[in-house]
């Protein structure tokens, strides 16, 4: 099981925003070579913008430019998704790296993938970073700041997508980037608003039922319910959604449709680039 | 011996221009990891342009950004150098890539070295294709095509360093490039204007004298002699020199000194961007 | 779709054989790092001999592990299936090394599987090249003796499995090598007893019916028919299967099912080392 | 420049056993593709064995290839030396991977070092990890023992070199391997026995004549003293030399000579296998 579109970060940010527009995000294009992970073309049925890998966890030249066109010919908002350059653990160790090195490889895979938006026609609008490399630049402002200056450098207009409260988001607001904020449809949270660690009770939540009824109660409310109940204030400008497993598919296309149900409107959280 | 700075294409086109300017080329910034090729450093007091690997037959971002560092410090002007991805083979092997496929891959390593550069304070200025992608894009129309569309994909601003009449340099200019076009120093032309090729006699030019003189010769007549003496008319921008051993890296330094005894101006063949 | 089971070689032997004893090979382990390729446990319980892949065309030390483990719990024979070094080409493109360089990483990839095979508590039996490495060897001598001199220096008790009538076959009994000889289920012939190109027609036969049937008739007359109809003398020790696909899993069952309700007999070719 | 010959581990052994024999060991084959680290030929005229790279930190099937002839050429001692799968940090970072999967690359790297030594008819004697994994072995018992049965699984007659006192020497003892240990020519030794960390002072000895002279005392004495003076007792088989730099190169053929004058005798710890 491959599972990783979360940061395991800090979410302290004290904002009541009830809202009915909602942007749906999730991780896509993160086979490699001959191999595939998940179904692409199905999720980018169901998001309206896409996480896409650019080399770092996943992803090469033919399946970044394949992946790109899916989503331009579906109008999808695309974010550059990096990561450190570690396939075979799908960028989900830390490696180590210092920040002076995570700087310049993800300066670039955002590089890379851009140059290869070119190609597809599309443009690239935001970055989000993966796995271990987003629970580093969470909690890590050195590391954060390296992931900040990266973007800046392959392209001064992108917007960063990271978890409200993390470091990466206080400090990307703090330098005038533009910020979007994401929850977890399908993570439990902390009573201090961070999500509850993998393999600790609360951590996953399994049935799309709820994970579909919290997100639609934040809209109501803007309070989300930490995993022991505590109302937690959070902003969301996009909501995080798995799609790389037939189970993690079938709660992405439940959280969805259960959303336009309640006539919660989904689109991108910025106009394509 | 490593030795790419060639193309073994056909160069066909008739114009004679003596020159007392000359742009000097170097491949550069082609170590990887923690293994180093030549001496990046003092190439750079030799060059005026430098051509940087970009991940393809050498380097990664680490050596990206201390090589496009240097060449900044030093004022020098850069170009992306692609080529297949295949380090153990140093981009000397043709990988039987389709076109679509080293359009992806050639765009891939243009952004990356672009966003690096950003980091570096420096930006791409042109684009020359590496070791057996130049000899294919030299003779191979879709090959060639595929290189500009990924060049233009990247950074519309781009040129082309190409050998003078390869199928490259003429397609470059017909789509409205700007083409910058070079001759080798230390390799023999065959009548009709192609490199010898290596293994062949009068292959390599082997003695720095005599590599200095022929530029010279060539400086003032706008002829070059092959290796059968006929004089052949070349259009040159820039001279391609070695400096991946120490003995290349004499015959570079002789070359230069030479050059400038002579009163030939050494400079960018275009400002830096 | 990936369908890499084949050479496109000769199959020139003339010898009657029927046979009511089978064995099934397929190619497994070709996952890589987290992405999976096919479903390896399914098929596992269809064949009776394993073509595990070793690094090249795919598989990491963990999926290595992880498949032989499979493969000695079910009691099946396991035999090395290596490729040119070309994940991202899933091993189908001809890559233009040199039979010196076969020979070395060929043996590199057979030692990574024995050494991993000797934690896991299983012997490699044999050896299988793969994809495009396949295809050269069925043809070109110095490559299938390449193959040969390393699958010996691995290890000398390494039996060939090798398509009936290919240069790596003849070669291989020239040897003194163990070897056996395969067919293909849901391949055509053509009437000199090669495999029909793909993408010609008759290459593939999609009916699992007719494949199943194939199987069963050359076990009746030891005649395989050609695209054309002309009836061709094949030696046979084993058929191989894909199961790369839901489709492929799903012929392979067929044919296994069939075959057995015709009181063939599916043993592997030889006993597990 | 890259220097990793050793581990950051204990030396508590107690012993004094004055020697005139001893080894010398160095890290050899640690090029990668077209590039080279070091003078192989010149150091195999020094050493009495060498630790060969085996596509962990450095090296690939033709580097292997060539550098164990050259070894067989010389009549010298090699064993395989296994990392973590790091060829941009040259093996030096920990990379975090649990022992299961220490374990399964090691083997995998030892398996193919054995395989290719089949082709160059010289068979592996020993194994020595390298850099960072050696430093996780010399101080974790789960990591030891993981490298301990990769070992065994990939030829049971392999014997261990280790840095006296480590947590591997100690448990590959225990474990009825044949155990060499090693001291270093040109690093400190605290109080305990341990190297001093580098970075601090007294981590590295830089006088070619201090030393070749510490070694020479240790050989009259069994004694080695400390950065603070204190004597220590250490078991030593094998001198442990580098030879990545011209430098290093200088200070191996310095301590060479200087023993040889002082009638030590140079000479393999174990036989060629």
């Amino acid at each position: 099981m491959v599972d990783d579109c979360d940061a395991d970060g800090q979410s302290g940010e004290i904002m009541t925003a009830t809202s009915r527009n909602f942007d749906l995000n999730a991780d896509l294009g993160e086979g490699y070579g001959p191999w595939a992970m998940g179904d692409d073309a199905a999720m980018l049925d169901i998001v309206t913008s896409a996480n896409v890998a650019c080399g770092g966890h996943a992803s090469d030249p033919e399946t970044m430019f394949r992946t790109l066109v899916l989503a331009r010919e579906r109008g999808i908002v695309v974010g550059a998704h990096p990561s450190y350059p570690d396939k075979e653990g799908f960028g989900r160790r830390r490696l180590g790296s210092t920040p002076a090195e995570i700087e310049h490889f993800v300066a670039a895979q955002i590089g890379a993938l851009s140059a290869i938006g070119g190609l597809a026609d599309i443009g690239i609008s935001y970055v989000k970073p993966h796995g271990a490399l987003a629970n580093v630049a969470a909690a890590e402002l050195p590391v954060a700041q390296a992931i900040l200056r990266a973007a800046r450098a392959a392209d001064p207009a992108l917007a960063i997508l990271a978890m409200s409260g993390t470091v990466l988001e206080i400090e990307a607001r703090e330098q005038g980037f533009t910020v979007y904020s994401e929850v977890f449809a399908d993570r439990g949270y902390t009573d201090e608003g961070t999500l509850v660690p993998r393999g600790q009770l609360g951590d996953l939540i399994h049935d799309p039922d709820i994970a579909a009824q919290r997100i639609l109660d934040f809209a109501d409310s803007g309070l989300m319910p930490s995993a022991s109940g505590k109302p937690l204030e959070l902003k969301v400008d996009s909501i995080c959604i798995h799609g790389d497993s037939p189970r993690a598919l079938a709660m992405a296309r439940h959280v969805r449709s259960r959303l336009l149900e309640q006539n919660i409107t989904l689109r991108p959280f910025m106009s394509a680039s």
